[in-house]
């Protein structure tokens, strides 16, 4: 069975904008959030463990689409699936929705590395497995 | 000729996260303030005088593709053109160097559009050929 | 009997320093979604309605003493009371623990005022009574 | 002579709220951007280099009273003197001009320390001596 990560976050006031809109760098802030969130409570790999041991999952490239603005007050309803997992990156698309509304989606892709380097390193086992749980049913056999 | 509008920045502590480089929605908001530069410098059409109007250029999609670290005190040099021009939004292709070496590119697709009713507006003739000038040259005739 | 309104937040990456502990300028955007949520929760008086209203409660004033670093994870529980309420003005008292450790505490003073004029005004009589009940008791017959 | 530090930034669309003024935890944000400056550019001690030396300036105590609004595209003067210098500890009057307008001013005590320790710890003699160049004149003789 394929799983979904999913997060609430509220739009406040220091997320809008003058013309009272949230401010699209701000989204870049609560995608950020998702992804913490995600590691953290989905994978078991919080990035306060992580950072100390010199390991991070720096973004490699972000994509996102523009359908809806946000207002203050909004409730935001986040969805992370994986579309794939590769030897050291990963795929992360998330959507955001309002009362059931798109308000953006995003793909992304993030790699496994060690920050004094800037290699990238394979996913470790358990954390593979891990991310597998959230590719969707008919990329499993491939992954 | 073919014209870029240029602008450096130097990274501040409170662009650089845990890991000691910038954290990647730290870029987002120079990259509106590059757009928001351009837009008030190079074009004539400020935000301060287009949001009073209820009139803005809200980002569409936008694409980062992250290359190499930045660091606390490195000096960014940001470099935008125009790739192309629609009849209500128009292509911003940026590219961030520090000491020659790249960083991040990205591409975006912005609005002219009403905030109140949220639709979309012809670019204004001057703005338009304003947005020209900063087209790739081989590009102008077909703009 | 004396209310206290309470929140907690947990630290996250974004408002990590290089040094791996919260950035102080993060604190105030916690203060200041603290008031948000005071004004919104437990006064009725939320700025998404006020805003549009061209009415607000700009700070007048604020002092913060930090007592002990916040790293990433930590969860944080803030305490607000109202020390004070003057005719178009209202203190606000926060303090910020970790697990019972101190982290900082804060006082405010906020203003109610509108927008446009940037007069302040006297705090409506439904407000002025809800703010009433985060007074100390001791206070709250000479309020 | 007493010498005072200066620095010019100009209000941009990510500081302002949606009441189209500067959102108060931006101004935090300055406030650290000046003494980041100020520390690298008039005493040559960089957070750059301090940082992985695991040495910092991390705020003890500030105060900001806030004079007037400011709005998108407006130029802010600040200007930085040093009103006392502890053992460990140093005062930072900062003020906040735009057009003679002052918008806010700001006491602030920030301390010499350790970040793994968390310990304080006394100016270095050359710090120190640079410090005293910002004390106003008639403070001198006792510093």
């Amino acid at each position: 069975m394929s799983a979904i990560f999913k997060l609430s976050r509220q739009v406040e006031f220091n997320h809008c904008d003058a013309a009272g809109i949230v401010f699209y760098p701000r989204y870049f802030e609560m995608i950020a959030a998702v992804q913490e969130r995600f590691f953290a409570d989905a994978l078991g790999a919080s990035w306060a463990e992580m950072t100390p041991a010199g390991l991070g999952t720096p973004m490699g490239e972000i994509t996102v689409r523009f359908s809806n603005p946000s207002r203050l007050g909004d409730m935001l309803d986040f969805a992370l699936v994986v579309p794939r997992i590769g030897t050291a990156s990963a795929g992360l698309d998330i959507t955001c929705h309002s009362g059931g509304e798109l308000r953006f989606s995003c793909n992304a892709t993030v790699v496994y590395a060690a920050f004094d380097t800037g290699r990238s390193l394979p996913w470790p086992a358990d954390l593979r497995t891990k991310l597998t749980e959230f590719l969707p049913e008919d990329r499993k056999k491939t992954a």
